[in-house]
């Protein structure tokens, strides 16, 4: 919270007071709780579930405190629902006017994004002394993706090497970014929830405010870049760049990108653009910000054809990439997914041949299948079981069906009401707080939040 | 195709010469292709697979010739459309008026429900003399569900008990509904509906026409029946009534009927209906319609409550139950999947402890768990690229999903156009090739269909 102290002081903005309450409450919690001595050190892949949960909800309330004391939000349900939106970086708001608010909670809303991104707890790994042996098992309930990889043997090391690659993505957006146009306050905000695949924006129209080519293509460019696996760019730097374009699920996420850029340019064209640039340029942005999950707008896609907007909500559910910062069910788990089905189908035609699913070279044991094949159907049944309870204020199916998917899939936008122009202001409470634990639960892959509700769980 | 030409040569139609022709024409077939013996008279998985999935198209084709000769359907991809909705006891149709068409038309499209029901290659075996040893691999790709069991040791005899069973319930039903009131040729029609859970009616109110409490009792109570997995009957005549109870699948399929119907009765109470009474009758006969894939309805339920509405549509993809005449997913699919998510979770606490997954005291082996899981993903993805095309044309979006949910589901209205009041008369013929071609996938459980289109199949 420290950097957003900063930003309100330099400001010299009120919100200021909201951030040093925040903190020394912090501070005072923490040191409380840093008092007590655990009799056990270990950490189990239970406990790793627990911390990363328990962790999460907490950061996601503490995180809400500056927004709710500042005056910003009025409401400690929606200052919760919008720390939950920045933190899972899902970019979801419930501002329905975003210009005007304290540069210091604007900041701080961003930066939300950019922490919540690579993970809370990998950074804390990265920066603070020893966590000893569970970091593995932190690692692997906060990263996304079924086969979160050490890069190097240690745990921190790894942290720190991804935090490292994050950084400098960083620094080279925002210097781009300034150079195409856009004040330095804009360009930090924008590159917080560009990396972080979020999409908290300072404008009420988001990146088409600006109405900048460059900016669209430099913003695009990043959130294809960040919706990518990040060991695939620690290749990049020790020189293995063909690496990349051997990816099985890289090649499938540019695949699904492309086709989607020219299925929709082709239908966008004509009725909603009239030239073949723009037609592109439109789809390309949109396409990229709603599978990497992202969630920026240069356009109202609520307004599209419906064949679009069909191509988008998909989109959604995709999500980016295993080791990315994106949401969604994850490329590499679509790409094991269609392999175990073929193999299913060609078991059918030869009952008695031995086949098996392998990606990359790599035969994927059953283990990891039926869990791949359990989390697709899980991450329905959670998203039925939110539509379910959103249902109940009666808003049109549109609207509750796709608020529910792109919380879930930490988007941002969804159709109807809550299109790239509207906002989540209209729901109730009880939605808003299902929306931020749909936030939550897709962030962290559904099983940590899961977990915590199973009695089993909390038996010694 | 006789009896339906027996009941046009009693009301003395036209359409005699209808059934006339078509029959003819599939005599000469028949005769023709007969003559070929083959070489080889063993019938492997493949083999059933291709007879079922080649047959029924087959099947659906000459089935809509009696729609087109006659000339009450003018339209080729119409009347495949209305007899595939048919034979897969789908009951959508593209008829806006059905009203005052020829009895022996309306006889024939729903005496397509009554023979697609049970099973159009089911019942050749068992009336037909013996078809070899590949008998059982025509039932497994015929039947609904994971594990098509044989209830006797001889294919053909098991054939012979479950259209004994399928026969007595529809006496039963004919009889009962006649004396509530309906004429006779009625309660055929509604009876073949009910017991195929197929939903076509002669009135454009479906059973909502008749406005008798007796009737929606009776048809309501014939939908559940049939919506169960009839192997439980059998037991039942067998002495084992207890058994039904202790169905695993059966106990689910029950939970989740009266669970839906307290809900949308409590959701309609006071908005749509004042009195209680009306609003469970109205509760109950619109899930029992659904869940069963049936597709009969008493109430516009389109313009119902959302909430009331989401439960419905997530009805439509649960389905039936494995063994009855229903579609859907079914109900052992899903009670498989809980508990394999289930055991995944509790696997996470106790990495180390080994769990399994039971239904009625059997170990479900890792083979049937992924078939079923897969089975899961290929249901939404072929539900994803349906409507894929579907978007295309630019409908709404609630009647582009829902049209595809209630097709693949072989339930028969959706929500939007194709609501109980509408009809599926404006879709394009592209449209209504997808649909056709999804209630005859949703039918035979994907695989079949999806067979074909692999080369592998093809080799020898």
């Amino acid at each position: 919270m420290f950097p957003s102290l900063v930003v309100a002081l330099i400001y010299s903005e009120n919100s200021v007071w909201a951030f040093f309450y925040t903190i020394l409450l912090l501070l005072t919690f923490g040191l409380a709780l840093g008092s007590i001595k655990p009799k056990n050190k270990g950490i189990y892949a239970k406990d790793g579930f627990a911390i990363v949960a328990i962790g999460w909800i907490l950061v996601s309330f503490f995180g809400a405190l500056p927004f709710y004391l500042s005056g910003a939000i009025p409401s400690l349900v929606d200052s919760f629902f919008e720390a939950s939106s920045g933190f899972s970086t899902t970019g979801a708001s419930i501002l329905q006017q975003i210009e005007g608010l304290p540069q210091g909670i604007l900041f701080w809303r961003s930066f939300t994004h950019w922490i919540g991104g690579m993970g809370v707890l990998i950074l804390a790994m990265a920066i603070l002394p020893s966590t000893g042996t569970g970091a593995l098992q932190i690692m692997k309930a906060e990263s996304p993706g079924p086969s979160p990889g050490k890069l190097v043997p240690k745990v921190r090391e790894t942290a720190k090497i991804l935090y490292g690659i994050y950084i400098l993505i960083t620094i080279i957006e925002i210097l781009l970014l300034k150079i195409a146009g856009m004040s330095l306050f804009d360009s930090f905000i924008h590159t917080f929830g560009t990396v972080g695949t979020g999409g908290f924006s300072n404008m009420n129209l988001s990146v088409g405010a600006y109405n900048n080519v460059y900016i669209d293509m430099i913003i695009t460019f990043f959130m294809f870049l960040c919706g990518a696996n990040f060991a695939l760019y620690y290749q990049v730097l020790k020189g293995n760049i063909k690496g990349i374009f051997k990816d099985g699920e890289f090649r499938l996420y540019g695949l699904i990108v492309i086709t989607s850029i020219v299925l929709i340019a082709i239908n966008i064209y004509g009725t909603m653009y009239n030239g073949v640039g723009q037609s592109i340029r439109h789809s390309a942005f949109q396409v990229v910000s709603v599978i990497t999950t992202t969630g920026y707008a240069t356009a109202d896609f609520n307004i599209w054809p419906v064949f679009s907007k069909t191509i988008l909500v998909f989109l959604m559910f995709v999500g980016g990439c295993a080791g990315s910062t994106a949401g969604g069910i994850k490329n590499i788990r679509f790409l094991i997914l269609f392999k175990a089905v073929k193999r299913d189908l060609l078991k059918m035609i030869h009952p008695k041949a031995v086949y098996s699913v392998r990606v990359d070279g790599k035969t994927i044991n059953d283990q990891t299948l039926s869990e791949v094949l359990g989390f697709f159907f899980l991450y329905m049944m959670v998203f039925c079981g939110a539509i379910l309870i959103v249902s109940i204020e009666g808003k049109d199916l549109v609207t509750t069906v796709t608020s529910v998917a792109t919380t879930i899939g930490n988007v941002g936008p969804g159709l109807g009401l809550v299109g790239p122009r509207g906002s989540f202001s209209s729901f109730t409470d009880l939605s808003k707080m299902v929306f931020s634990f749909c936030m939550i639960i897709g962030r962290l892959e559904i099983y940590p939040i899961l977990l915590l509700t199973f009695p089993q769980f909390w038996k010694r």
